[in-house]
């Protein structure tokens, strides 16, 4: 594939930079990558293992030439780190971001960015319970989506080209405004993650159910949520503290909906239950139709097969 | 591995008895076993597929002189089969269900249970979202839990034999008590059934946010609900039905301290979001240190790698 940018910069070296890095080597995409975390681990442990061309000490030597610079840092950070590297953009540089979160991080990066600067926020849409500079791999956005948020009024090209980047990496892309992807999320992924935190910890806190029980017969059900509640603590607190509105409603509605089938439960009303079920069960059946998931039977086990 | 049971009756032909079929003859642990399910189209398919040694028109012919019985039907089904069935039972056989619930199944199926017949009661803790005669394979027990509720007073002798053929199909077994069965599995695997139908039903009723949205953009946390949320519809109706009192008393634990993440979102408190988010996932490192699930990188997906 044809390179795309001549330098990159990534600033935070987590998951999503360390795969962003082996997506855009294995594809040819960037010409020179260069890289910022703020921990020295975190820098060494790149070194160690070649994530970037090369790693630098500072987010503002980093970004210094870079003609598209990346922050992959918690929704949280956004801000400061973009105040940090604004005065060392190069002109007609783009910068992007892979935030879970798209109008908080427009409200705190959007000031800091420059005249002659294109800001295009993304969010790729693929995580695993992993994190840190080790856990990337370069398959990680294979098939997967990545939204685009441009403000209006961004000029085309920018936008154009990074996501021609994407979908160098692997990825579907698609553009909508910053209100809606919030609220998508808030559905999709948000409120998901925030149930399978509490149920992780209501089975932690039973008395009666020892955990190592909880854990040896953790079928099906609680190991899937637990894979969830694994994902990085500092990421998701960000994204209940910045996207509060859409997944306070969100939840609202969950909770509604979950008192009637407590309800149904409750007064034996084993019709209703069935219903529910079958409907959601059809919902699954779209997901593997759009090719978004496998029906491969193992959940995830090695030693499955069909 | 040496055979255990001359005879085997499977009465019921979905996921679970045709995994233990495949796994039986995988590991040569029963001689002849038979098959029976209620309607005609599924005895075809067994037919077709090879799904039994002899799959039979009626229960009571199935059971006609086998020294294993096992119940693989829906919960709320047990207690009429066991009626049917019951005349037809060979003196000195045993007979087990597969049930998710096990005081409910005990209290409808023991009274039918014939003077010289053993019961013992059983719950592999192994599914997959599909169901029906063609969903089985023979790797399906492998490294899973199967626990068994024997009756006080049950001999040692049918409840060490049928603790041999789950180990044969390559099951942990353990004993352990109807009550206590009951409420373990409210926190590991029922009640996060119920909220993972809960999500998926609030998605899809959201009018916002069309239902392809939710399906193309369903990366980790929603997909993986889709999943649990797609299983079997009659028998999780019969789970809820059945362990009313365990499901009940988890969910309310549940809603309080949803109720309290909530309160830290909206009260901004992100120091108590991360001090949850990061004990569930030291739970989350438990389970994979206990050998229960894989930290493989790609959720089940294919085309990762770590």
């Amino acid at each position: 594939m044809a390179q795309v940018y001549d330098r990159v910069a990534l600033i935070g070296l987590g998951l999503i930079a360390s795969s962003m890095f082996w997506a855009m080597k294995r594809e040819g995409l960037a010409g020179e990558v260069t890289g910022y975390a703020r921990t020295e681990s975190t820098r060494d442990t790149a070194r160690r293992i070649g994530l970037c061309d090369r790693v630098c000490d500072s987010a503002a030597e980093a970004v210094k030439g870079a003609d598209l610079v990346v922050l992959c840092v918690p929704v949280g950070a956004m801000g400061k780190v973009a105040r940090d590297i604004a005065p060392h953009l190069k002109a007609g540089a783009t910068v992007t971001d892979v935030g879970s979160v798209k109008q908080a991080v427009i409200d705190a990066v959007g000031p800091h960015i420059p005249e002659g600067v294109h800001f295009v926020p993304g969010h790729p849409l693929a995580g695993t319970e992993h994190s840190g500079p080790e856990s990337g791999f370069a398959e990680l956005f294979d098939n997967r989506w990545c939204l685009l948020v441009p403000a209006p009024g961004t000029p085309a090209e920018p936008t154009a080209k990074l996501r021609a980047l994407w979908e160098g990496m692997g990825a579907h892309v698609e553009e909508m405004d910053a209100a809606h992807h919030d609220l998508v999320l808030a559905v999709t992924t948000h409120t998901p993650h925030l149930i399978a935190y509490t149920m992780v910890g209501v089975a932690d806190d039973l008395r009666r159910v020892t955990d190592s029980e909880v854990i040896k017969y953790s079928a099906a059900g609680f190991r899937d949520f637990t894979r969830i509640a694994a994902s990085d603590p500092t990421m998701w607190r960000d994204v209940f503290l910045t996207n509060k509105e859409a997944t306070l409603e969100i939840l609202g509605r969950f909770t509604e909906e979950l008192f009637a089938l407590q309800r149904a439960i409750r007064t034996g009303d084993g019709e209703e239950l069935h219903d529910y079920f079958t409907r959601t069960r059809a919902i699954r059946r779209g997901i593997i139709d759009a090719g978004q998931d496998t029906d491969a039977p193992d959940f995830g086990r090695i030693g499955g097969r069909k």
